[in-house]
């Protein structure tokens, strides 16, 4: 449906082929935008944009080059800068020089969004700018809070440090030349082409593969308030026409969640009937992760609106229907899900 | 004097005309090696290589672009990366849009260095990552140590973000893919060719155009172990020819300075009789900054030899001398250094 904000808006959507970027640009291309992607498709997939509507530009490229930034910016009123080297927690443990990648990568946007003028600039920031140690314990209820971030820092791995940065920066362009900006700081997002390098789909993959035992890594006890994509998205477009003074909010769920839930509620929704077989010494980052939303009700107005037995059935209904259609063998699958 | 570990090494200077740079190409030169400099000259100058013996070739150019990057690298075995967006106090606390251009920078020279497998990398970093906590208390004995840094993290503004991050990346760097390193951390330096953004300097020029009364930034209390230039620069090739495994090591005397004592050896060095004048409203940085070169005697087998008075004679002698032949008029002169 056509929003008065965003109709006939030039928005660019960096990495708008990602899980989360394809939504996005759906999401704002149904409220009127035109929307102009730019993806080098080192992660993100031109198929995730095959169901959304007419509106949309794509250009290939690598914005860490500063000419490729400068023309991305070309005629754009809004920035969604969502393009980032990233993975599910065992990439960013195992991958931090990749991830470091992301210090280039958001100096470079950001300065062409400078140069350029834009009227705002939203950034996919992360619930990994937040100190690890706020994490650790299961028993706690959990709520992080945005000034939670602040000195001294410990971010989760290079990945986390270099959204951290960019906070700090653009809050820093702000303060000294009014640069207009906005960091979102995503929790644990789920949906509809989430890939299996991430924990729910890489779940469901295994029940499509009738897995049994089924494993999950870690004890299994540890929190993630898992939020669904189009709430995200629908907090992003909020953001973008809410605040502009470099502020960091998060979005994400109050609805804190065990890893064993989430299994045996896949384990349900897809009937089968397997013993959960924890896999301690995989990588699992932080064992509680649950975002306070108190400033995104008050900012922006958003709840997320999302069940999450609901969200996760449309996942897994996505997966099944998909991987079902997919020439991949059996035994490819099986081994890119579980050695991965 | 030649020496082995030098003699035809093919080496890279980034920043190469800057100060503590021109220092460096001039040292190299003379133990043997070849050097290349590559600068953008937006804060060095080619005059300050103007004494340096032949063996140096220049390149004007802006490393931020990949493809100067990756030519810098041709041939070269040895990376000395000193170029950054950098000033003084003034600068660095209002700059921080500006030093953040840093992130970018560091990301891709040492994305080029490990691209064409150098032997070793040697970073400039800087007293500017240790927590600002730890330098506030005028009256303790301060020895900032190496490990003092780690998480939580506190660096000092986004330019000693920028320096922190380069340092974890190089760790990483290291850890995942052997890439060889290690990361100086510089204390204040100071020297012939040092700029007048930098405290000494301005003082000697104040000096220089006989104020009354004597100005000085903050009240006089606070604390800099300042080292000098050819310390620093030995200390920088020995960090080169001992350490590849991405360590940080400090690079500073433990002989701490107050800024009144520095201001009244000036008026001392220079003949003048003036009352000294604290402003105190002037960004002065943390109050009490002094390395512990204890892992730089033990690693490098390195021991700063220049006493803080002789120093500041040299400085004085090439400012005064400088300053007689420059054409610039006193009252031009007086504008720049007094509202800088």
């Amino acid at each position: 449906m056509r929003q008065a904000f965003w109709d006939g808006k030039r928005v660019l959507v960096t990495g708008g082929c990602s899980f989360i970027g394809s939504h996005l640009v759906e999401y704002l291309i149904e409220a009127g935008a035109t929307v102009r992607v730019v993806d080098d498709l080192s992660s993100g997939k031109l198929s995730n944009l095959d169901d959304a509507p007419a509106g949309w530009e794509f250009v290939h490229a690598d914005l860490r080059d500063p000419q490729v930034a400068a023309s991305a910016m070309d005629g754009i009123e809004i920035v969604f800068h969502l393009a980032a080297v990233h993975g599910g927690r065992g990439f960013i443990d195992l991958h931090q020089t990749a991830c470091s990648s992301n210090f280039v990568l958001d100096g470079v946007v950001s300065q062409a969004a400078m140069g350029a003028g834009v009227d705002n600039f939203v950034y996919a920031s992360s619930g990994c700018v937040y100190p690890v140690e706020l994490q650790g314990d299961v028993t706690e209820e959990v709520r992080l809070t945005e000034p939670q971030v602040g000195p001294p820092y410990e971010a989760d791995g290079l990945y986390g440090w270099a959204k951290l940065m960019m906070e700090l920066r653009l809050a820093a362009m702000h303060a000294e030349a009014g640069f207009p900006s906005v960091s979102c700081r995503l929790f644990t997002v789920y949906g509809e082409r989430c890939p299996e390098s991430h924990a729910l789909t890489a779940m469901v993959g295994r029940a499509f593969l009738r897995q049994a035992p089924f494993e999950i890594w870690g004890d299994g006890t540890q929190v993630r308030n898992w939020t669904y994509v189009t709430d995200i998205v629908r907090g992003l477009a909020l953001a973008a026409e809410h605040v502009r003074d470099g502020s960091a909010i998060n979005l994400g769920t109050e609805e804190g969640i065990q890893v064993h839930e989430a299994a045996q509620l896949i384990l349900d929704i897809t009937g089968l009937d397997s013993r959960i077989k924890p896999l301690p010494d995989m990588p699992t980052g932080p064992y509680n992760r649950v975002a306070s939303a108190a400033m995104a009700r008050e900012r922006l107005g958003w709840v997320p609106e999302m069940p999450f037995h609901t969200g996760l059935k449309r996942l897994a209904n996505w997966y099944f229907e998909t991987r079902s259609k997919d020439s991949m063998s059996s035994a490819e699958f099986a081994d890119k899900l579980i050695t991965r």
